[in-house]
């Protein structure tokens, strides 16, 4: 399959370098077309991996993923065209995380809305889906790295988008019953509000290579 | 040990009666002296189970419980009287949740700031503890309703307030190994943005019985 991912992060490039090694070809986007992160991302992804620009990407891709910082993903995804997003998936893993001059850290936007809403209504012609934002990028593409169930959440306002979801997390490991639908994409202001608490167990842990489970009665 | 609890909702109620069932003595607290429902309470927990006003319950514990809904708490604890807290633990077991026209559920406040750290501020002789706002109050005293190990979150600026309140939880049921420490009081945020990833879970499961654990490497 052809991937466009926009934004050329850990979090792209982890997911971009995954995408390969399963037999999909990537084209990872970035603001400028000379960015040296992408370039670099490319030159050792093998002939599967391109760099491009946000609308060389979105145009590429059969299926967009947004891995770009969630407080910049609507100037990224309008780069990127909404003709090029017109009725594909966006799989949309951002966080709106602010950094505070004090070192804290808070959500834009945050309680009555979130990213995944804001580009769901912007291109309503996309197919959004709200994914992977609630874990450490090296656990999105590798869940068998931590013992036992654990849980990733999705939410979507379109069913079939969302079962292309949860086909995409089964190549990258994840079995279907570990996918939580949380319903529509105003389900996106739940798992975007969990970054607060996930901070605080980063501190708790000392490391990122945790992640949430539940338990039931009996 | 004599404990104030402000609020005579559901969770003020079962966590009285719990903690008479443990061998304290309780006064469960509201706006108004003749409460129907503080003094139904208090009519069925025998001799240790009291009912009185916000001041009235403060000033009876030697520990105060703070479980009013987090958007009225403040006004309350005001009632209850700071010199009625001074020096006292306060756990503060509230969520600031506001509830739209369209059914809709959003916090008030939230982002940078929280219940938690409000009533800190405002009662800073008070030794404030954000603890249990998380879970269903069923299981806020009965750990055991579910099977395997799941956590509770604790945020305070007081060591010592923390340690008492894990040994109050122990006596609940929970081994002091559940209850993960989020830091200081501003970890009250991070838990009180979970209410709204919480209620899409209950949606999920289609019952408040669940409650948060987590996987590790290895």
């Amino acid at each position: 399959m052809r991937i466009g991912i926009i934004g050329t992060g850990v979090v792209g490039q982890t997911l971009g370098g995954k995408l390969i090694s399963l037999g999909h070809r990537v084209t990872l986007g970035s603001r400028d077309k000379d960015n040296e992160k992408a370039l670099a991302w490319a030159g050792q992804a093998g002939p599967d991996g391109h760099a491009g620009t946000f609308a060389e990407a979105a145009a590429f891709g059969e299926l967009v993923i947004n891995a770009t910082g969630g407080t910049v993903s609507l100037e990224a995804l309008r780069a990127a065209g909404a003709e090029h997003l017109s009725g594909k998936l966006l799989i949309d893993v951002s966080n709106p995380l602010v950094f505070g001059p004090d070192g804290g850290v808070s959500l834009d936007p945050v309680n009555t809305d979130s990213v995944g809403e804001r580009i769901q209504r912007e291109f309503p012609e996309a197919r959004v889906v709200k994914a992977l934002n609630t874990l450490n990028c090296a656990l999105m593409v590798e869940p068998a790295k931590l013992t036992g169930e654990h849980n990733l959440f999705i939410a979507g306002n379109d069913a079939g988008a969302k079962a292309e979801t949860v086909a995409l997390l089964g190549e990258f490991g994840w079995p279907s019953e570990w996918i939580v639908d949380l319903g529509d994409i105003a389900g996106a202001r739940a798992t975007e509000m969990l970054m607060p608490f996930w901070l605080r167990m980063m501190g708790h842990f000392g490391d990122a290579e945790f992640n949430y489970s539940f338990r039931r009665a009996g």
